[in-house]
């Protein structure tokens, strides 16, 4: 392992966020905010830190794929140990344990929250909190790829393991450009956010706070009642239509912006998407028309929502913990399936789905006609075997972890649908969950021990498991307790 | 497709089903009830139709998977028909829908019930209800190639879509001898429990119809608190031990009778299926204590319900219902592991799960050393890619079905709790689920549309998908209007 170009990274992530911390930083300022002085600490802890692991000399020069994995891993630990300070300092956030599990909810893009009244925290916390979902959103090393120099072969190995999806392709043959290409999009697209809800009339600190969120497909909020605060359609609309659009696979912007239509026009995987998002969408306005007395008010609920959970973003306009069942089922579904591979959204992403659902079908068509021979095909192109059976064994590890969190949370009692769902939102990065922890609650009631599992969860969510799998390797070797090699030596 | 074969054995099907039936026949002789007749009038519709169909003229001489699959599925469902005749011309189950309900999870071996009270039916009933269990628990149609001569080559696709587990191994060249042993086994096994139960006094109509259920881990009860009942703690460990032998592989029987002793002790997944009911059993005992006014007046409670919930059996000698959240989380995930391939057990089997998480180490072992070159091995021999493949495969179909159930049976609006854990408990062929459905509750409150639904979940589970997906394989052509063909087209 290059233990010395992994500490290296880590300093540089530290440096950076000591760097973007000055953004909070100068909001409280504005808003004559004591916890100005907090910020300014933990920038000094952050630089100097950072300085220090940088600078740490590197003894080899070789870098692969289990290097990134494990520097990806490490790197958003970091982060999210060094981002929850300012919570921590501040005292706005009692406990550390909370303050971690926040700040990696902000990182992972989550938005789940240990906060039990936003309205006690300082705009300068509030506004970091938001920011940290704008900066875990493309990826805290995937910016520092693209605009630190000196990128090389490995890049690819880091970009490959921070990047959701099952399929990463350069978009030109530099990796550093194609890092600094999708910043580009992205920091465009939020632009474009925040005109949109300033034209609507929404104040500045707001339309900020909500568009990092938006953008990251984060979900902290800066009202207890998230977005249906304001009750104002507008915001409402341009809310939904960008947290799709940010659920959209980020390569298609880019054919875009080469007017390659076709391209973007053939991608099973968005029409699959948007089939998944307006259907949802008509299904639950039916379902909870009677609840809002019509379908058009009830689509108008149903829509943010679909929008808000199949993103993972979060917000919400309204209760969805008090929808009839079938609403809230769909709900869990969408959390567990994510928006698209590439995007800034989490889950198990539309093209995974579509590919295990080719794969089905296949092996039924095999079955019937098996002298038929064919591949799964996606956008035209075939998939590979082995890229299916990484997307199998992907999708079973995936419900593995699942089933492993809901275990250890469940030793916190709480009831079913609090247990079962809470984890299906953090490995989902989605953030509310039902029950207690629902849309107009918290997950403060939580203990330490499911606040850090719930944080592992939303690392396994938000890094696709590996990276985060890699450090839980040595737990592997407790099956062979039950199967000590000795046995075989008797029957061989 | 060979549907003249198909139907013939749908013929035989019912004819075995109708001589079958002269058992609780003379159940109800014994106890001079009415149900007598409703038994001759079902006996005689199954012998006419079944040689009606046997005598269809068989038209050609082919058979394939295809064939034994769509034959098996056929064959299921028209027992589950005919099966449901005796609770519906009786009138002791008045919709129909009902008596399908509860002969599929009769033959599936689930237990699942839609009777509010069981005090209510006839013995008869209630004795056909428990010997459906019995039926189901080996396969019907296994029974048949084991008993029916002229069996041939086309009987292993029949035996492979219909027993349990991902590798199904002939135990001697013929393939009819093999049926024939596994039946024989299965007798052997009911027998003995049969003698220990009546050693403890268990009288004998109580002991055949929990002998039933027990050999073909179903669940089906004759007392509204099931095992509880007698609060026998003989009864409890007798049935508890067997439901765990019955959850063992079969083929490990027949080494036994070999004396091939390594073989046994070499199998990882019966290792492993014994290291997870001892963890379970003790880690549930040890959360339930202070319920139970200490650990091994917990641990008699845990035990039972342990064993009846992994090898899917489904018995209660309490409500575990009101247990703690971490218990009833280990008896959910119980629900989809199941107990071991080749077994009356039902969900999805421990040797699928060890090979999949032998799967998942095995690639990050790849990742962190590329160059070490392995397989993947279970009980000293590799498994092949094709067969790690299909298991993944049907993983991801079985989580896939699971969650499409849910969203099907939400349409109730029932709560969380409820919807959820009884579909986990149909497709994993359990029975009790938590909620209303509880261990003290039951079925009753669906709808049609979700009996209908956990019935062919039930199949589902039971059949391990294809035999069923391969009826509704039409529906995947929906998809492909999300996908038009045209696109393509354009496109290429």
């Amino acid at each position: 392992m290059n233990w010395s170009l992994i500490a290296n990274l880590n300093g540089y992530v530290l440096i950076c966020l000591g760097l973007l911390m000055v953004l909070p930083t100068i909001c409280s300022l504005i808003y004559k905010e004591d916890v100005v002085y907090d910020f300014l600490i933990t920038i000094a802890i952050c630089l100097v830190v950072g300085f220090g692991l940088s600078k740490i000399k590197r003894s080899r020069r070789d870098f692969f794929a289990r290097d990134g994995m494990i520097a990806v891993g490490l790197c958003w630990i970091t982060a999210s140990l060094f981002g929850g300070l300012p919570y921590f300092i501040s005292q706005e956030i009692p406990s550390y344990v909370d303050c971690f599990f926040e700040a990696v909810s902000g990182f992972t893009t989550t938005g789940s929250s240990i906060v039990p009244d936003v309205t006690a925290l300082s705009k300068g916390i509030l506004f970091w909190r938001s920011f940290t979902h704008w900066i875990g959103g493309m990826g805290i090393l995937v910016f520092i790829q693209a605009f630190i120099p000196k990128a090389n072969e490995r890049s690819m190995h880091i970009i490959r393991a921070e990047s959701p999806g099952p399929i990463i392709g350069k978009l030109v043959p530099r990796i550093q450009q194609t890092a600094a290409i999708l910043y580009s999009m992205y920091m465009g697209l939020t632009i474009l956010c925040i005109v949109f809800l300033l034209v609507g009339g929404m104040p500045l600190f707001d339309t900020l706070c909500y568009t990092f969120g938006t953008a990251g497909t984060g979900g902290f909020s800066i009202s207890p009642l998230s977005v249906g605060e304001y009750n104002n359609l507008y915001y409402e609309i341009v809310i939904t239509v960008f947290m799709l659009l940010f659920g959209i696979n980020f390569n298609l912007y880019y054919f875009l912006l080469l007017k390659k239509f076709k391209s973007v026009f053939k991608s099973e995987e968005l029409r699959t998407y948007l089939f998944i998002v307006f259907a949802s969408m008509i299904l639950i306005a039916l379902n909870i028309s009677k609840m809002y007395g019509g379908f058009f008010e009830g689509l108008r609920y149903s829509s943010f929502q679909v929008a808000t959970i199949i993103s993972t973003t979060g917000y919400a306009t309204t209760d969805f913990n008090l929808w009839p069942m079938f609403s809230k089922s769909i709900l869990l579904c969408l959390m567990v399936v994510g928006a698209c591979a590439g995007s800034t959204a989490g889950g198990i992403k539309v093209s995974r789905f579509l590919i295990i659902l080719k794969k089905i079908k296949l092996d039924i068509q095999r079955l019937i006609h098996p002298q038929k021979v064919s591949a799964i095909t996606m956008d035209g192109k075939i998939v590979d075997e082995v890229t299916v059976q990484q997307i199998l064994t992907f999708f079973g590890c995936f419900i593995l972890i699942l089933l492993s969190c809901i275990l250890l949370v469940s030793l916190d009692n709480l009831d079913f649908e609090t247990t079962i769902s809470s984890v299906f939102t953090c490995i989902g990065n989605v953030g509310p969950a039902f029950g207690l922890a629902g849309p107009m609650g918290n997950f403060a009631m939580y203990s330490d021990l499911s606040k850090i599992v719930l944080s592992v969860a939303m690392l396994v969510g938000r890094l696709e498991i590996y990276p985060i799998l890699i450090f839980l390797f040595p737990l592997f070797k407790i099956p062979d307790l039950v199967n000590p090699k000795k046995f075989y030596k008797h029957s061989n």
